[in-house]
């Protein structure tokens, strides 16, 4: 079957549960370390620069759908660069981004400004307004940012944790101040993504990571309402914005009422029964274990198979249910894109 | 209300989903370093020496009871014991126990031995001798070891991993070099537990913590049937025996099916949901979030009473729902293994 409607189209109709041909598919992280051609231009920049150069943040997000055959374009960027814009002591060393001073207090808290986006952050407008223009409505753009919890613990943990402890002892004995702390990081990340939708990325993607270690209880004080107040500010009418949580298992429910119209979820819930807990309410993304792109074709086959089948006709992106890992062979990874037009060339 | 019956007793009858007044509680890791006590003896001599000498291991296990109230006694070993009676190729350094050389071959699985216990172990079984002597059967004595899955992840990552990429390659791609690794660890786990409950242990538990990074469908070829197949060889008529599993949402039901008496679960799942879903064919223990104990005693409190209440007034045992941090003040300890007595208390 040949289809006449744009990748456009069909992920923005699958974003609002609207009938289409075939699922959608695009990869979490999917310009990054298993492509040669990022890691040749990782060789000559660093990190930031990267993803403070429009001209090459725009190369970068474009090579894997070039490359791989990718049906979405994420813009290359870093959920830290808010913070840096908030005033938050962030540096960009060779190993990766890095607190250089991990959030403890009320005055660092009350330190911290709500940015001008534009103004703080104008490469990544740029950025973004250059990659709409080279895609041309034919392929969606999306837009990205981390999730005030998320957000929270890098800050308050210095980076990430084995057991969250340092970010979950301020939950347990300073309330207020992470809720401070929280609300700010909220208003930061909505007003960036009005601009970045403003600015022409027609989907946007919430990253909260790092809430699925959350008790569903705690999810529901520390990440749930946060989650909420991001997207009550966007217009998703205009741009229709994900949802994504590793471990989410235990709070599907409540993230289907963040307002999100698409949920992304990871790989150890089953899809077929994430579909049956939330309903028709929303969208959902996912669900593949990244590391089935590890296994052999054979495997990759069956696995994706199966989750388009659970995705259903309506209302799924296939994706990954976490970030592409850096040793998967790019085989493996253009074939996990190809999946959804072989499957449907396979349905009756 | 005043109890008569023994903690054993009480403990036991909560495995086996019987009437008791109160639930009982201890904590995974309980005997660690949030204890003086324990870090004094740890350093004069090695983790893996602390391991080998009963002397020194019965003490270890003791100190919870005599300093912070939990009401079952677990020996203090470690999962990676038996492994090195297989034959891998361990080495206990400071830093902690390590694979030296990561298991990837045929050879190296064929090259594994399933030991007989009581002669390539003697010290484990000279523990729980001492240890159920020292106890008079009035308080209940925990053996456990590591599951298969997270055994066979162990050997061939060489330690924990952020993504377990290297296993489920192995998965993924050689998934008959996996089965027969995990066949050989599940006879060998079941001979240790068998030996383990001759000895003196009156309940088991199986510890499977990396089991929950597998989508279901993975858990159900990979972990499941050797759980079964360990379960299977136990008589849990004279010890009930646990499984745990960190990060279980997705695959309580299958879990349910493992033949386990119990179900340890994580704070990831709410507890009545957890129980709603697994019915009333497995008790249930859990599942305070380990970080609730770097909180306020209100917060301990407020979150240890609804595990209590949603626990219900049979088949739960409270515990943590991962091991205790070492960062956990010895007062917290203390107050999240009295919550069952004062809860009992307030109770009309």
């Amino acid at each position: 079957m040949t289809s006449s409607i744009s990748k456009t189209e069909r992920f923005l109709r699958a974003c609002r549960r609207q009938p289409v041909d075939r699922a959608p598919v695009w990869m979490m992280r999917q310009a990054g370390r298993y492509l040669a051609e990022y890691q040749a231009i990782r060789s000559r920049v660093s990190f930031i620069e990267l993803c403070k150069s429009p001209d090459l943040a725009v190369e970068v997000s474009l090579q894997p759908l070039q490359l791989v055959g990718v049906e979405a374009v994420i813009m290359f960027s870093d959920i830290l660069i808010p913070l840096e814009a908030m005033g938050a002591p962030i540096a960009f060393d060779d190993g990766g981004p890095r607190i250089t001073e991990p959030l403890c207090s009320r005055g660092q808290v009350e330190a911290l400004v709500v940015p001008d986006p534009e103004e703080r952050m104008p490469f990544c407008f740029e950025t973004i307004r250059r990659l709409r223009a080279e895609l041309g409505g034919e392929v969606p753009l999306i837009g990205f940012a981390g999730a005030p919890y998320t957000l929270a613990s890098y800050l308050v943990e210095g980076g990430s944790s084995k057991s969250y402890a340092t970010i979950k002892a301020m939950l347990f004995s300073a309330p207020e101040l992470a809720h401070a702390l929280l609300a700010k990081l909220a208003d930061t990340i909505a007003a960036y993504l009005q601009a970045a939708v403003a600015a022409g990325a027609q989907v946007v993607q919430l990253f909260d990571t790092w809430a699925g270690e959350l008790a569903p209880e705690d999810y529901r004080e520390f990440a749930f309402p946060y989650q909420q107040r991001v997207f009550a500010q966007l217009d998703q009418a205009r741009a229709p914005a994900v949802l994504y949580v590793n471990g989410s298992c235990g709070i599907l429910e409540m993230m289907a009422e963040t307002g999100a119209s698409v949920l992304s979820i990871d790989w150890r819930t089953d899809l077929a029964e994430a579909r049956r807990r939330v309903g028709q309410r929303v969208a959902l993304q996912g669900n593949v274990d990244p590391a089935v792109l590890l296994g052999t074709p054979e495997k990759i086959r069956a696995v994706t198979d199966e989750t388009l089948r659970k995705g259903g006709s309506s209302g799924h992106i296939l994706n990954l249910g976490h970030g592409i890992l850096p040793s998967t062979p790019l085989a493996n990874a253009r074939l996990f894109c190809a999946a959804p037009t072989i499957f449907s060339e396979a349905q009756p």
